[in-house]
């Protein structure tokens, strides 16, 4: 057996090449997440008497020493294998023999594949979970250092109102706690067990659901198995929307540190170690990971959009046009922890230059509080607005 | 006056004409919304005493016959007005002299659009709620009195296993009872006051926001000012982000039965009544209102890209671009409401065709149930995949 | 007749007001465009002896009056016309009787609204060609006025290197002029008649494509039906493509203007009467026009965007998913020619503030040139670069 | 010397690690690209006497051996080297000593990337025109082996008129010759030399830019060195969007050949050497490359937004935000390249069923002729339209 669907004849190898493309490397990541979607299956066959449980128990234990292979970095999925799936039940069949080829009883890679990716989503916005609460922690602590230092709000790029570090930093603490919350939803959204959807329209045979989705720590089963198949892509735009909320608070911020750690403002100084050169001009410090985390928002939002484009205009059940969703979701993950870590480190290790903040407090920031103070002598506030505009907008 | 920032000289007409653009067309919808947010802010500012009960009292008065002008469409925001802010401040001054120009003390523009986008959001959302409902309702009443029908589940648009009617409306109740639980968050993220942040900054005045925000029916108070303005344009993406969730599954839904009423299938019969005509091919029946939902995903996806990539790149506090975000989201609701309205109103009037259905059941749709009965002779479910495989795929 | 594809019973009314939508609104702007083509198909129905020649002069009469009574806006589409043919045919028909009846002969709505669009493109481009022209002048003017004038060159948002006034204008001016070259372009590979291919399939009948072509000054007859159908949303989303190079330039432009004009830099000086003010803020001068400018680049984008996803997944033939790239392209026009517009009257407006550029001309800009002394004197290049350096950046 | 850049102090690590992140891998490709440049930039030297002849001579021949070591897969640029820039100027200063600090005079790593990228550009649009040229080809094929047999046309997804084999290749051809003429005009476009534009201020030496565009056969040079950096992107942006539109046909094509082999039309048949099986369903024969290149499509889009996003509300001069515009492009070329060789393997495999085509030919798709001969008799096309049209449409 070359694939899981092998009949006996060979496949073109330019499309066999080109239809896997580099899918394979994308599940060596989910091998260990496919592993443990195996192991809680193959524990329900066995609780249905497909399996006797000495069966059941042997291919326990290979699954499980496929997961420590995988962490030593001792397996991976080749591009013969075409996906995880293929690798496991191989290697099942290698050590158990005829035994391997009854694990793929009652499923199908559409529902062993959602399984999985759901499995390693759950730890992936775990973990964005955390880098949201470290990148907080960053910006509570400039607050409780710099905070009390006022310094121009702007609007319009034009100099506004009397602004402080506390209240910048503030502003994006609640943003991300407003993105916390959208992050809460998405796992409870996601946290449904697709495993026994089979190939989107479930077995006539009885399964237990419900025993395999408590196994692998689902809050529920997501019931439908067209369902389950409409899901892959839209659960996926889902994720990486969130992860653009998050990144466009982090390109707003990098935005901001980039204009005013300029020497013209100066408010913010970034240490020399988190500048880089020119090739040519020697003067030059560059805020080259800002301008990376501004720009990556746009690549963040690429995924999102690649997601929702490319799953229109289909009708139901599995297109191997879903296989492109997989690689911009992993991708926003990735790009998000990173973006999320180094924004911190920055944060981190950030100075405000007090002198240059006071300096920029010029009058004109003052123009609203003058015209308030023509209010409490009477004034109507339109008048007072006129009176005081006048004086700062010749000709 | 001309407009709120008049300062006694005139602005290039071209100039004008160009920033100020259809948003006043928009501004005429959120008018009365800006009327109830402006009667919250004076009672405010007589509880804080900037204004006396009476004074508040005649403002309220004023402010309530606009809302009622607007109701009998005999008060619309005009082009030189710029804003309903302007039509309304105007509109007191006319009618309440000096006192009109009192309202807006302690508030800006920012805020106040803010405020009035937000209370319209919420009414879009519950009647977004709603149309979710009837078409639950919809696809319930199909299953009703179709769901015991089968026919043919596809995967890689080629016949996969049996499905049936249920199945299939069961998938979009599903996914649609997600969608659900999106708004609801999406209700609850959106639902805090931004009155009374000004234009971004606050106020060094101690003014009323808990106060504002109950009045208004704010869950909570959106505290800082600076967040507030982030959130423009943030919060607008998600809301669209939503819609394209529930416009996604409308696609699926409109593309199925595009095909499936197709003469080659006719699982589905859509009532003459319901498709349109060839200008040139007499025979012709199209679907024109399934493709143009189909389409409008595309629509909807489009104002979320646009929202979320004119913020980008930008530091905080209010800027012109924000403008645009205005009509992509007041656009999407628009759409969403509509294609919701329409599938409903297709879903309840289709038939399907018992006897297409069942003629179209044919042997391969059964090749997984005839390897799990050689699986229950003893054999693997690899051998008997094999086993069944050779006779479907003759070279 | 209601519709020309009336057939003796009506439709559902609100599938009929959803799948027209505003659709009617746009083709009153390609109603004369219809009539210009109308008279070719008219002409060639004579020509190849379906009218006569009698006839044929009749009907061009009357399409020629609704040309006249376009341009006095008397005549418009209306929501139950559905589109502009229908205006058209009921217009012929109401002064023609039977004769109005045999117009739509050897042809479809298809290959109709195909050719009224590209001869209303063939227009917006020529004024998009003017326009391009005109932003060049402004561009000019500037260099020639201020065009000597050094000031800092940007790389990183960080001061780089001595640049002037003539170097930077020079940029926009040579963008601008490959911007001109994929207009000439695109003007060449839409400028294809598709009338004559009917509903995408041709006629078995002959009928005289290259004598409409030529009487409608197209280059030439695009030959294959399927292929006129399929350039529908591709020739548009090339056309779209083209309208966002022009903004990107108008983006980059107006970005740059709206940081070198703050107080901070103050090397642009805009006239106050091409500012807006806040509210609140009596001192405020803000740039919104400059703001819109860049934010429409993001809309012209989206549109481009939509048109790319809604014409995908889909097999070949008109569908009514097509009617939605319509509006996209008709509004990328609007927008394109309106900032074009508004960026030449605010460059001829805008004034450089000689001294400001002066004194930002600080000694690092100069460090490329000091490196290249060293290099003169003997030093490698690389040697020269670190010995500089050194000097600029302490710890 | 650990960077171009190095003053003697070390970066921070991970902000290291994260602003090179995968781009080494990516400049591994354009090595050899740079080594031409650098080649011709020596010689320049020399010219200007920057170089003697031998110092020239003796650079040159270590970047010649850098190219072949290259093609031997014997260097690549490895992560700390950041860049292959910083990669051939460490092998010139470890193989020449001194001489090889001196190749960086007169150039920033800003023209080199840019030169290093047209160059390669140009070499990749070559192998565009090669691979359309070939699947007009297979199309071409198509068209003499099986061009006669007449088939359905579609409209709506619906029966609508007689098409046949040939009119459908030839629709693809004449997309792809209109693609061609894209891919012409871009390839003009691009063809200017930017080397010698520095950081993107240019050089206030002399040095000679005509010389080495004609050494390294660019037709022009780009003579603004600030256009030459808003060009980085903007080029990019039309080249993956000739891209996208070549891919916008062969997402057509492939969409109609997996609707058009569906057992339930059956015009076309893949070899099953072509098709892909199922893990659970023996008897699948899934056109998953069909719905692979469909997918592609989608990933290519999102690449052309991504780059257009990016680059946008950023004033001009480079940002390290442009590297992020490398890859899309990179891979633009990538899938496409892909995707049209397998669009003309398919192509050139496939074979047409001329019993199912006949079959298919039914009565309703003569209505238009029906029509057409009641015309004839004197009937207007109207008239005709609606007596044949009632027959068709019963309630």
């Amino acid at each position: 057996m070359k694939k899981l669907w092998d009949k006996g004849y060979a496949i073109n190898k330019e499309i066999d090449c080109f239809t896997v493309g580099n899918d394979y490397e994308l599940d060596t990541i989910l091998l260990p997440y496919d592993c443990r979607a195996s192991i809680a299956h193959v524990k329900m066959l066995a609780k249905i008497n497909i399996l006797t449980h000495t069966e059941a128990k042997k291919i326990e234990k290979e699954l499980e020493r496929i997961i420590v292979l995988h962490k030593n970095k001792k397996i991976t999925v080749k591009q013969e294998d075409e996906d995880c799936h293929t690798t496991i039940e191989k290697y099942l069949i290698k050590h158990l023999g005829n035994l391997g080829k009854k694990v793929h009883t009652f499923r199908s890679r559409n529902d062993q594949v959602l399984t999985a990716l759901r499995l390693y989503y759950k730890d992936e916005i775990t973990i964005i979970i955390y880098l949201i609460h470290s990148f907080i922690e960053s910006l509570e602590s400039v607050k409780k250092k710099y905070g009390r230092i006022a310094f121009p709000g702007f609007t319009h790029t034009r100099k506004a109102m009397p602004s402080s570090i506390a209240l910048w930093m503030d502003a994006f603490i609640d943003s991300m706690k407003d993105n916390q919350r959208l992050v809460d939803v998405l796992l409870d959204l996601i946290d449904q067990s697709p495993l026994g959807t089979g190939a989107g329209f479930g077995f006539s045979e009885k399964i237990d659901r419900v025993y395999t989705a408590k196994l692998l720590g689902f809050k529920r089963v997501q019931k439908n198995p067209i369902y389950a198949q409409i899901s892959r892509g839209k659960f996926e735009s889902s994720i990486v929307h969130v992860l653009t909320q998050i990144m466009f608070d982090l390109n707003k911020l990098a935005t901001e540190l980039i204009l005013f750690s300029m020497p013209e403002f100066g408010f913010v100084i970034l240490p020399r170690e988190f500048t880089t050169g020119s090739s040519i001009m020697p003067h030059k410090q560059n805020p080259d990971a800002l301008e990376l985390i501004r720009a990556y928002y746009h690549d963040v939002l690429a995924q999102e959009f690649k997601i929702k484009t490319l799953t229109s205009n289909l009708i139901g059940g599995y297109h191997r046009d879903l296989q492109l969703t997989k690689e911009p979701t992993m991708h926003g993950f990735m790009i998000t922890k990173q973006c999320l870590s180094i924004s911190s480190l920055i944060i981190n290790n950030l100075s405000i230059d007090k002198e240059k903040c006071r300096a920029a407090l010029t009058q004109e920031l003052y123009t609203t509080s003058d015209a308030y103070a023509l209010v409490k002598k009477g004034m109507s506030f339109r008048d007072a607005y006129q009176t005081i505009g006048k004086k700062y907008t010749k000709g």
